[in-house]
Formats: structure tokens, C-alpha cells, sequence
């Protein structure tokens, strides 16, 4: 079986800049092809930054998906034979969105629109309202979502029950504390999120300081069963990291001789999870 | 705030011996409300032991909810003022269920059947088909599943949306192979468990081998961001673990000014999650 070498180009992007931003992009997606990578996954928001105050700063940023951002993926990825999945800032029938476009081979194949938006993002984005593509491309079926999307294993179910091998996730991870010893809380979920699909996760994360915030800088692969096959050091900031990925490791959802990760689901019992949320019981037992 | 102590007895039960298994999980909770133990886990089945090679071995431990396995249970809780939760092999109306009891202070509070039987479980245990109850007890609300249950994100998620502070589950996980450096599979997938629902679990595995089979023996205790506040050492067999764990902590699912992880879901875009599962589609994009 083939592998894949999946690349995942953590960068600082700079904000408000996009032009800047697309030169940084353009050489990270050269190098990371130079050493073998055939699906390139880049940072959330890479063609802005991240930190905007206003919403006419985040408006400033946005462009249509045939602007020149998504377009230089285009270009870069029939130049070197790619898949690219990044992050932008999208302008569209006078909304903004936080977006992600794939683009295969010269072709934009999807934009997704973060449905579940963080913190202050709510203040300048509209949230996306489409369950997260999957993309048939010659390495897999790759499937996309972006950051905080990642902490709802609903949203996550969603392509891999759509068949998704590979789910591409451009991130900007806040820095955050976490204990001694352990992984920031945001890997540990990402790791959740693909063993409980067996589908393989790569996490594109930012680094530099943006407006005094810092992040994760937690860029990280993660195979089927959930263990990283690549990751960013702690503090590494811009870099560039690489798994070779069997991508079709991820069709066999078994994990016992008569255990399957999806075929398992009890469906017709998760009605509630797609219900508007009633205030929790103040008393005695629920319904049992 | 006050914190209540939680304790995960990880024991060996006798396989097909229900009458030695009391005296074991008696000796343990005893032991664990003498260390200030309010809620006590037990495993999985630990009434019978688990490797049944027959329907009919297993049947013959079954009992029912009133039976002296349980009966026990309520007299300890009456005794120590505790709440049990414990797994034991059900019998009802014909049929063998893997269950869990919740005991508070001598009154039997909820029967749960787990829901997503493990492998060759199917073979001998009928599926439940009720969601998992949620108990408000003088310490909080706790929920209660079982094991492979911990490993379908949309089941978690039902307690915890029903206003879970604890999820208790008894486990039998079975050895299987992680990486050096890596806790087991299981392990994190009942962390992300924790913090994308901002609620405690108490996780009780067995220990000792049973017909050759032996098990991750990985009880933990786990807060509301998912990091261990307890845990059974590697290798520890027979071991009561303890927490002080403020379960107030878990009412907040705030995790940032403007971010709260079960506000921000986005339920009326999940409604595939609770639908028949239908084939991946073969080629080309999904909706977008």
C-alpha cells in the first residue's frame, strides 16, 4: 500500500498583510514539496492573521475565493502536483467568514465555513452553516474542517461517517496552560477526534506572537488509532513537519474481530444530540 | 466550594463466582470510605468476571437488580452514606444485560444496560436501549455508562447535556498494545471525554488475568479540562484510587469570555449524527 507524505507548514503569519502572507505560504508549500509532501495543509486565517479588533479590520483582510490568495494555492499546487488545504479570510455576499479552501492539482475542489467560531471570532465572522466537505483526490478522500470545529465530536463524526481518510484541519491554537507532562488539551481532543473515527488528523497550527497573544504552535499528524506520527517541538516556532500516511489504513473501521468504530453506533438512540439544547434537569433522574 | 472524594476500586473478580466477588467488593469499599470515599466506582460485571464462553455462562451469574450483588451495594451505601456505582451481569425478563447499579444511602437509584456492547458481549448480553440515567445525589448529579459506551463521543455527550457533573464508568478494557510514552488508547479517548463536555469522569477498570485475558488495569479519576487528578499505576492490579474533586467545577462550560463548549454547539447542523448510517459516498464531494 502507498503512503502519502503529509505535510503540515506551521507559520507566522502577518496580520493584515496578506500579500506578505502569500510569499511566506508560496515557500513553505515549495519546501514542504521539495521533501515529498503530496497534501500540504496550512494554518487557519493565513492569508490575515488572526488577531482583529474590529470588524472592518477583519473585512479589510477578506477575499473571494478567485482572489489572489486561494488562486497562489491553485497555481502552487498544479506546479508541484498537490493537494493544499488552507485557511482564509473570506469575503462573500457582504459577510466575512473564517474559510478553508482545498485546492487540488490547480482546482479549488471546496471552501468550508467554520461553523463553530471562538471566542471574539463571533464578533466579525458569520459562522458557516455546511457540514465539512470531503474531497475525493487522488491520495484519499480528505475531509476539512477548522480549529474549535475540532472540540465537537458531532462535527467531527460528520466526514468520517462521509468516508473522509484524512481530515485536514487548519487551526490557530490560543496558547493555553496545561500541566507539566501532558500535551496541550487541544492535541489530546485531536487525538480523540481520529481514534474514535479511525481516520488520520492533521492539525496545521500558527506560531509568532500576534498582538501580545501566543499559541499552541501544536502542529501534529495523528494516525487512525489516535498516536502522533509527527508533531512540532514545544516552541519550534515556524516549521515544517511531515508523516508518510497509509491513507487507506483508514477504510477498515474494525478494531476487534467483531468491533467496528462506526458500524457499533446505536444512530436511532442520539436523537437528542440534534436537538436544541433544553436546560439540564434540575432533579431526580432522567428518563432511564 | 466543597470537594467530594471519589474512589475507583480496581479489583479482581472471580470469574463466575458472585458470592466471593461481594466479599471482595465489600472489603474494597469499606476500605475506601474508611479514606473518606462519598462516591465509589466499581468495574465493569464485577459480580461475575467477563470472559464468558457461553450465553449460558453468563446467565448463570446473572441476577437481578434486587438481588444480593446489589443488595449488598445498598447496604454498604447505607452503612458508609456513600453513593456505589457498580457494573454487574443483569438479569431480566429472559434476557442478560451488561448493567450498572447507582446505590445512594440504601436506595437503588437507576439500572443502566450498556448500550454499545464490546466485541463478543453481542454473543451473550442483550444491547440496552436507554440513554444514560443522570442521579442528583446529595453530592451532584452523576451519570452512569459502561466501558466501549465512553468510546461514541454522542453518548457522552447525552449525561453530560442532561447536566452530569461526574460520569461514572465501570470498565473492563482489555490489554492491547500503545506506544512507549503514550497512555492507553482508552485513556484518552475518556479525557477528551472530560473536557468537551466540562465534566468529571471517574473511570474504574478491573485487574488479574481471566482465562488468559488480561486488562489496561487504568482506572482514573479525570477533572473537567481532562487531566488525571488520579490514576492507578501502571501495573498496580488491585488498587483504590481517590480524588477530591469540586464537582461544582463542572456547571461552568465556559472556556473563554465569549466560548462555552455546550452553547456553542451547533445542534440543528447534527442531525446526520442520530440518522442510519448510509454507505460513503463513492467519489466526489459531499454537499457543501
Amino acid at each position: 500500500m502507498n503512503a502519502t507524505v503529509v505535510a503540515c507548514c506551521q507559520l507566522a503569519p502577518v496580520l493584515g498583510d496578506p500579500a506578505s502572507n502569500r510569499e511566506l505560504t508560496a515557500e513553505a508549500v515549495t519546501h514542504a514539496a521539495a521533501r515529498g509532501a503530496r497534501v500540504v495543509v496550512l494554518p487557519e486565517l493565513v492569508s490575515s492573521g488572526y488577531v482583529f479588533e474590529t470588524r472592518d479590520e477583519a473585512s479589510a483582510c477578506a477575499e473571494a475565493p478567485d482572489g489572489e490568495t486561494v488562486t497562489s494555492w491553485r497555481r502552487l499546487s498544479a506546479e508541484h502536483g498537490l493537494v493544499i488545504v488552507g485557511g482564509f479570510c473570506e469575503r462573500a455576499a457582504g459577510q466575512v467568514y473564517n474559510s478553508a479552501a482545498l485546492v487540488d492539482h490547480g482546482t479549488l475542489r471546496c471552501v468550508y465555513r467554520k461553523a463553530h467560531l471562538w471566542d471574539r471570532e463571533r464578533l466579525w465572522f458569520s459562522p458557516g452553516d455546511a457540514a465539512p466537505p470531503v474531497v475525493a483526490t487522488r491520495f484519499g478522500r480528505i475531509g476539512v474542517m477548522i480549529c474549535y470545529d475540532l472540540e465537537f465530536p458531532e462535527w467531527v463524526r460528520l466526514p468520517a461517517l462521509d468516508g473522509a481518510q484524512l481530515l485536514c484541519a487548519p487551526v490557530n491554537w490560543p496558547a493555553a496552560p496545561h500541566p507539566d507532562g501532558e500535551r496541550p488539551a487541544e492535541i489530546m481532543k485531536a487525538q480523540a477526534d481520529a481514534a474514535v473515527n479511525r481516520m488520520f488528523v492533521a492539525v496545521c497550527d500558527r506560531t509568532g506572537t500576534e498582538r501580545g497573544a501566543d499559541w499552541v504552535s501544536g502542529s501534529i499528524i495523528i494516525d487512525p488509532d489516535g498516536w502522533p506520527l509527527a508533531a512540532a517541538a514545544q516552541g519550534a516556532g515556524p516549521v515544517t513537519i511531515t508523516a508518510a500516511c497509509r491513507l487507506d489504513d483508514a477504510l477498515s473501521k474494525d478494531v476487534s474481530p467483531l468491533s467496528n468504530v462506526h458500524r457499533d453506533r446505536r444512530p436511532e438512540l442520539y436523537q437528542r444530540v440534534a436537538e436544541p439544547v433544553s436546560p439540564a434537569v434540575p432533579s431526580g433522574s432522567s428518563p432511564a
